[in-house]
């Protein structure tokens, strides 16, 4: 029996700006089954404080603490390594790096969906700086989304490889699918890996990433970025397809 | 006996816009030891009428024919396949591609060093004719050069490995290190790999590209981008060290 969730945002609880069908409804059943919740996204466009208020204006009743980013797991990092960083993000993401970030000396890079802001001379002096040594670290690994317009576009996995090749140094992803990211999540559920589920719609970040992690389940449902094969490309492959969340649901409570 | 010689342009002949001291002269001396010669660069940034002028008005005496460009080899393979493409390049380079390039259903991507010309908006471009099936050609793999004000800055091969990673596709890399284009400037001086030699600045994509090309011999020289140590890093390692062209000429003939 499941004893914890977590769940994924985008193509999970909302499309775009509109709420997936039933999704609150489905986190509210988890909640009245006495089952701890916690939410885990890779969004590194939007602050948390913006994303608390999606999720609430939709619907979804949540606790601050109770939503992972990987700008959170960052700040934490850098903390605990008394490190400030330079910081190549899209300037909406700045207010979730109080305190950490563009310092005159900065030991570590963090790169985050920068978007538009991903400029020659930003993606350069981000490269300068670790030619010279600096840390490297990166909120998310993605290949790619589906933008507003449903249109595929470039994600900030690219920038973090471009980096990579042109300096010889690996970045260290920090939002899913890092093992330590997910791990963050149920300990503050105190829940053990093995009872504990992971519902998303990338078979890749959230479904493998989260079995890799040693979660004992792992949903992947046909919203958001999901697309006709995905079940067969995850490894380790999905514990179960559902349609939706409320699907997903249905099946952690059967 | 060396009966042909492939020379680098960018810090072999000249370090930004100056000639390298005594280079001109060493060409010449190549020339009345009836060795033919030719010119192959990486460079993507400079059109090759702007590469001619440059190297005449620094007093190197060269054919047309004689200089070897990856936009050049780009053009006769598009022309062979019989695509035309999209061009990701510096707006510098454009009139090299005249008549190949920027088509309305374009089947290949090609890209160059965009320099500040690689916004997001531009990668994304390409991205999405990547993600719908278009050939992808890299007109270099540079990691990182000099600027021309002695700082190091991010090159081609991070774009190209941007969008390698974003859209899970290999790019064809046609200039050096790419066996297919230094046999092409050989082919034209009709001397086997065997019997020429490269000179070079770039342990990687002028040496070791070389001599993986078949090239009987590579000598890397102590000028442009060479650093220390430099000739520990070429896999296979340099056949020679000189201080310059003078030097490597030198040993060549010697």
């Amino acid at each position: 029996m499941v004893k914890g969730v977590l769940l994924d945002l985008s193509g999970v609880l909302y499309e775009g700006n509109r709420p997936v069908a039933g999704a609150a409804t489905a986190v509210a059943r988890l909640r009245e089954a006495g089952l701890p919740v916690r939410f885990v996204t890779n969004s590194t466009r939007s602050p948390r404080r913006k994303l608390l208020e999606k999720l609430r204006g939709m619907g979804f009743e949540l606790a601050d603490e109770e939503l992972f980013t990987p700008a959170r797991a960052t700040c934490d990092l850098l903390a605990g390594k008394g490190l400030a960083a330079h910081l190549l993000i899209h300037p909406d993401l700045a207010e979730d790096f109080e305190g950490h970030g563009d310092a005159e000396a900065p030991g570590a890079v963090v790169v985050g969906d920068a978007g538009e802001y991903f400029t020659y001379d930003a993606l350069n002096s981000a490269f300068r700086l670790l030619a010279e040594g600096a840390e490297f670290y990166a909120l998310a690994s993605n290949r790619n989304f589906f933008d507003a317009d449903g249109a595929l576009s470039i994600d900030v996995g690219a920038f973090v490889a471009a980096l990579e090749y042109a300096s010889e140094q690996r970045a260290e992803v920090l939002g899913k699918p890092a093992k330590a990211f997910f791990l963050v999540a149920l300990d503050d559920m105190g829940v053990a890996p093995e009872d504990a589920a992971m519902v998303g719609d990338d078979v890749e970040a959230d479904v493998a990433g989260a079995l890799r992690a040693g979660v004992g389940r792992a949903v992947l449902v046909r919203t958001g970025k999901y697309r006709t094969g995905d079940e067969g490309r995850g490894d380790p492959a999905p514990s179960h397809v559902a349609d939706d969340l409320s699907g997903a649901v249905e099946w952690l409570l059967s």
